[in-house]
């Protein structure tokens, strides 16, 4: 770490803070490590349960200037993006005027997959003087170590399905798409866009009432990774005991996401219930550097 | 044409009629250039209406014994695989002598994609003296043409959505996935895959309805294209009255296919039913030689 880091570790670390329980798994985090943490929940995305327990300020898309204003009163360098933010229409932000002012480069943002959104809005707030981290940065033990979580481990046929989907979200990677796919026995079921992890999971679990998916009950992985290329600091895949009780509900055998860039939410909860469900969950070793 | 075909010609083409109206639209195309249809309707896929105008003989998939009796009775030579015939699970499948001696055969087929699947189903035929015959051979008038087959023409922005989901579907392409994507604004919000293509329109008018979709209705596209390298004589991609259905319920500005490698049923009806909705219906020239 640069002397300068960890000067800026002395500051409060500002939380962006969407939906989900992220946030509050890795402020408990970041605040075992010592560091006091200031959440910025996003109203209409995130949820009051998961920021209640920190100082936290709610805060409109749209809103740059009092968000610049809160960083200031609160001594905040360091920023960390959290949880899911949808794409919000153009019409549904209001805008302050610290938005105005940055508001061509929000727009050219707005065009374009996922990634170029986040990189974006990043880059505007590094222009203003804040230094992104990632959440992997600030909470390492939030990140999917390698091996078996829970008490299974995946057969043979599953560490083929793995393989597969990782080269399926591979290929897919440069359109920006999902970062998430259900395969069973080399055929793949679902991929994942617009509609979250959760949703697909659940559209398995119907397609197999519907006689649609015939496999046996207990085959096939829901496998995850980031996209290539993707900046950690956005957007990192995350699991949760949500997650689990979607593959079991969905009749695979568990879920796979790839070591060091995917994210936990409440690990415990997590493997307790896989191990509860009879499902794995397993975190691959990554391939050589990209 | 080799005078051989030419002879095959004057014996009546057997259809195995998988779900869906495609059946139909195929049959009548194929009696308007003179050449009698037996249809064999899969028990448990194939619709009574849509082979009910024609002389047919209700089939069990496994009654491969049954099958070759009825195809000797009737004079056929030709087959032609026609609709949507689900992946079956093993334990469904009510086998017959004939079956079972192919058993070993079927049995490699029904492991790997769904390529795999129909081009191992299709050789089974083939070692018997079959002749496989695509829809697009037996009814050209029933591919999609180049060019807008309505009212409407995709917008520039729509374009540039077609050229990226065609792309998208052709990376995905080894990985024997969906044939269909719908991109909006160059951002790919689903993928098909096990659903199919009426299942995955539905999930976007829903999304868009939850507010997990906020582009304004009327932007996006459905793209549909045959995998690469794909037996045109299995599972061309197919749209229908029904996908322009699902295509204004979920607010996309239209649909674009291949043109040449993508087939229609009920096309009169479909461009009627369109140009009612307000949506563009496209074929695609094809890109050069692969």
């Amino acid at each position: 770490m640069t002397p300068e880091a960890a000067r800026d570790d002395a500051s409060p670390l500002a939380m962006i803070c969407g939906g989900g329980s992220l946030p509050r798994t890795i402020a408990e985090s970041v605040e075992r490590s010592g560091r006091r943490c200031i959440l910025f929940p996003v109203r209409g995305w995130a949820e009051l349960d998961s920021v209640a327990a920190f100082r936290h300020h709610w805060i409109d898309l749209g809103a740059f200037g009092r968000f610049q204003r809160l960083m200031q009163a609160e001594g905040c360098r360091d920023i960390v993006f959290i949880g899911t933010i949808l794409r919000p229409s153009v019409s549904q932000l209001r805008l302050d005027w610290g938005t105005v002012k940055v508001l061509p480069k929000v727009w050219r943002a707005f065009r374009g997959g996922d990634d170029h959104l986040l990189s974006g809005v990043g880059r505007i707030f590094a222009a203003h003087g804040y230094r992104l981290v990632g959440a992997h940065e600030v909470a390492p033990d939030i990140l999917v170590p390698e091996g078996a979580l829970g008490r299974l481990v995946p057969s043979e046929r599953n560490t083929a399905d793995i393989g597969l989907g990782l080269e399926l979200l591979q290929a897919m990677s440069p359109f920006d798409v999902g970062q998430a796919a259900v395969v069973a026995n080399r055929h793949v079921l679902a991929v994942e866009a617009a509609e979250g992890t959760d949703r697909m999971l659940a559209r398995i679990a119907e397609l197999r009432h519907d006689g649609r998916i015939r496999t046996t009950p207990g085959t096939g992985v829901l496998v995850k990774a980031a996209k290539i290329g993707q900046d950690h600091r956005f957007d990192l895949p995350a699991i949760g005991p949500k997650t689990i009780d979607g593959v079991a509900r969905a009749g695979l055998a568990g879920l796979a996401a790839v070591a060091g860039s995917a994210i936990m939410a409440e690990p415990q909860e997590l493997v307790r219930r896989a191990d509860a469900a009879g499902v794995f969950t397993f975190g691959v070793r990554p391939a050589g550097p990209r």
